[in-house]
């Protein structure tokens, strides 16, 4: 089954192409479909930013490496005891990611610690992917496929947001307008936030931004961020700050535009080995600041689902690639050109949406 | 000074005019300004679900019982130790109660319940009205006076939201389009609603829900309730259900368009001898839903300033009558024919607003 | 295998034996072993408050009921897949109840609300019981089987817990010292309750409470239960109430000692029909209390085996009835002689513990 | 009036006598009676930790700089318009910062952030001391005015035990023994903790702490810290991690204790230009920690005040100088032998407690 993978560990933008990570269309067998599972046959599959991470080998080194955990597809075989109704035609997206439930993170209601968090992990940019009916959604009537393969990284938006702890009226700033900053963007937009501001470099990228309820844009390189944000908040700070950039150069710089007793949300990846120095004096105990992160998205995906037909996303579904192309669509992913980009796995009808 | 007041107790519609409450245009003496009070010369006072049943004597029977708590104005005096920044000519609305600070609810963080709550709780629908420093806020730039009266019922909006724990996603309904669920619809499309709902049962409150933010509507005299807010939500319930009507007839059937483990706010005034009858065993055990009900606005403000010039407020401004027609825009607010009345005090110059 | 169920719907206090509900040990059949499924050789089952009301068919009335969910025991048997690490001869207890992890309540954070619940609620008053390994917990070392049976109620207890929402400090009454009120008693008085109140008739359950944490009594029926509340209080009223008493003639007042601001939680089961009046204008409007109700217990049992051990259960599990004598169990379960009755299934070594 | 001060700017422990701070009783001007102020002639004030560094000059390096804010006494004297019922004669204690209740955060529910939060800061080992009515407490009869100096560190450890999060049945450590540690420990003890440990490199404080609730002690200086919480904890971790220690060496440790989820509460000063490194993949992406700090202590007195009876305060109440010897009694507290250490600043009679 022809799957998507990190082939060679390595920096994808290493100049060096002997050092340089690669992505290439391999061969992977595919899963059995268990009593629990779902087959899936996948109609897109979306790059997520974490993905060359991937190829730098942060889960592990051990290639090939398949990709893709943002997806969208059509049922094409269910297991007998497959109880939650989804069945053989339905057009779904899903976590790539299972829960077990028996673990005690799990019943603690702690899923993102599962144990076995890896069991059901299983690539979805690829042909087919079979995973566990916990794993899988049906999208709403109208959202498209295309649109359906961002139903994962919704949910992440969801888990930021969640953790942002807002209270209505709030003031809001994100750092980094890419996939996760835009969708945290029109969520915290629909979510209380007032003085919402996009802090990112990419104009596109601000524009879009601006375009889905950004009502202000900082620049960091051109312009002085610290003044910047007092002008917005009228000298307040932000009550909620959240990372979506995980550039090292821009998280530490957050804490000084947050207002005291602000929520700070780290919700990108990170350099494994990056520390950023945190003044306790300053932030924790004068600002009393409340630093957190987000790992993955349990207990999200029912609101996301929700969300998902509320979004503007047009423009994050417009750069699509066909399977054969998925080294290509990696580099224009690199290439920062567009805010997302799509590999097509299978021609599937989406019974007229698109 | 003239100030609009209950001059009679009893039902203000009651057809039996002997027995009728009345309001009237009465003279009152002009408090003194303290050494931390605020002096306003009051452009607007809107009129307030709650003050007909002020008529009633809920809080009271001695009259006259000075009315208006929802105002705009201009500071016209500041006493020699006010500290806010608060200056003569500043356009402010504010807080009819004052929060002692001192007292153990204040201390505990729950200055709703402030042991000295109505030591300044002063009437506003005067030609002036004297506050602590503490109660007066400057209205933002871009609000016009006749816009900031609306401040205080915003601040109540704000604290049904607090109240509702929602988190983003959840679906949301609101019964009642008076003034405070028209806000409350406003705030919760602002703060993560989906499906937002609002039943009620007039054709123009609900089109005002309509064009600003509801998703579906009920009529509740002519639809079955229940049954619709099955489909509306795909028999899921809501998550979130405000009660902003103070309807007897109504509030009981809000426990079963409510989803398990649904928050139900009653954010409204209800008749003081009224008992809703609560079946333990379906709603707490059941379907664990969680009561609760707002009394005043306290830490919600600041958050309130921030809001309201996000907010659609032109039908809730359009019925203005001056003060010396008191008589007649509580008249015109029982008919119900307006969501919102408002009376103008003074003829206050906005700097161009209006 | 031998099970003790309900062999005859009725009230099991029934003055008329021709209408009284009845218990019997009857043959049921032993449950497959499913490839995550564990089976257990019942070593006690602990009978619930609201086994009664199962004999009343409050959740259905096709007889026999098999009973017993409150159970601990040694693992006879694993099924092939089973991954949490629990093995044959493991000394264990359980939830009753498996929560799918696939169905939305489950997704979204909700297990208790789980649509597949019943799935797996199998009557545990049996010789073995065949449960999801997801509802099987390893018992610490230094706990005994015939304490372990009193995990399920525990977790009820933190179920009841969280659902305070209690600050440290405040003052905590709980009404009914019963097997859920007296556990609860003993989570909050670990749990930051002051002035910790339990609100009994019964002297020999007053004395138990006095004996394991409750600084205050209060006879009901003897004293006036205000203004004891007041005095205790200093007439603040309690921050936090727990029902854990199901009586409807106690359930109103309790709104009348909740101070404002207050949570009050109705822990226990309810008659089917019955309808408490609640005065919205006293008790959610000027009190702001918040209610709510616990149904089942999930994210609880992680916890609820850390506190096990720590709790004083000698008065719980003093009355053990063999299983050949299960009516006469459940009849002194009804006396109300003993706060816990226990039913000793099978004779297993406890290595020592007792 | 005669107040303790220090006198020269510097470190406390400097070796070189011409460079190291200086603690010297002055002569410093009572602060006039304002009409909500209360006067109280001070029974008691201990040292507390943060008072070496107003000795460095970390809020400020203008001498003589006033100490003293936890203390205990009596009123003598009550400006014309306090309405909190407290009366001359009264035994008390305080906080020595008063909450304007007018700025933007008092307003906002952020009493910690209050703009005029120095207002009213004045030193209470003295004398005599003059605050708002706001800001005094009256002990409860079971309180003597010896423990009843602790009231405002017991606010601390509230507002500490307040941001932990806690659930019912948590494990929890503690890194630290001095007087804040302590009482936190006491607290957390009484707040649903499990295992609760304590991390402390000086004996006899770690047997205090074993004495009042700590289930497990780590000397950091001996013992292989992380080993001892994986063992402790069964390879869990801590849910909940308190740093009460200050310590540049420890902080940065504890986030190798934390469970994942676990709340890391930093809750001491730190010295104005340390910075923690702080690994955001490691610790807020995979482990999703959530961290932050304490720098007053609003919403807490009240609470504080139905603790401090059921606390042992008998270890730190020991060491206890007079007032002329106030150099002497920072000399002991620098010496860590006492946890605690009190200057007794007038002779006054406590009815009979002790």
């Amino acid at each position: 089954m022809k799957t998507v993978a990190v082939t060679k560990i390595g920096d994808l933008r290493d100049p060096d192409p002997t050092r340089r990570g690669a992505i290439s269309v391999v061969d992977m067998p595919e899963e059995p479909l268990g009593e629990e599972d779902v087959r899936i046959r996948v109609a897109y599959a979306s790059i997520c930013g974490s993905d060359p991470q991937l190829a730098q080998g942060y889960f592990g080194t051990e290639v090939p490496i398949g990709l893709g955990h943002e997806i969208s597809g059509v049922v094409e075989a269910v297991g007998a005891k497959v109880s939650t109704g989804i069945s053989v035609g339905d057009r779904v997206a899903g976590n790539f990611v299972r829960f077990c439930g028996a673990c005690r993170p799990c019943q603690d209601g702690r899923q993102q610690f599962c144990q076995r968090i890896q069991d059901y992990n299983r690539p979805g940019m690829a042909e087919t992917v079979t995973w566990h009916e916990s794993q899988v959604y049906r999208l709403p009537q109208n959202v498209s496929l295309l649109a359906g393969c961002l139903l994962e990284p919704t949910s992440v938006a969801v888990r930021i947001a969640d953790k942002t702890q807002i209270r209505v009226g709030e003031r809001v700033a994100i750092c980094g307008g890419g996939p996760i900053g835009q969708l945290a963007l029109q969520l915290m937009h629909r979510f209380g936030a007032t003085d919402l501001t996009m802090i990112e470099p990419i104009a596109d990228r601000r524009d879009l931004a601006r375009a889905t309820g950004a009502q202000h844009l900082i620049d960091p390189l051109t312009q002085d961020q610290h003044a910047e944000a007092e002008r917005i908040t009228a000298g307040h700070g932000f009550d909620v700050v959240i990372d979506a950039s995980g550039a090292t150069q821009a998280v530490a710089g957050l804490l000084d535009i947050a207002a005291p007793g602000a929520r700070v949300v780290y919700g990108a990846m990170y350099p494994a080995a990056f520390e950023m120095p945190l003044n306790l004096s300053s932030y924790l105990y004068l600002k009393e600041l409340t630093l957190t992160g987000v790992f993955v998205s349990p207990y999200a995906f029912p609101r996301a689902l929700q969300l998902l037909p509320t979004l503007d996303l047009e423009a994050m579904t417009g750069a699509v690639y066909p399977m054969r192309d998925a080294a290509a669509a990696f580099e224009a992913h690199l290439s920062g050109e567009h805010v997302k980009v799509i590999v097509k796995c299978n021609d599937v009808d989406d019974g007229g949406l698109a």
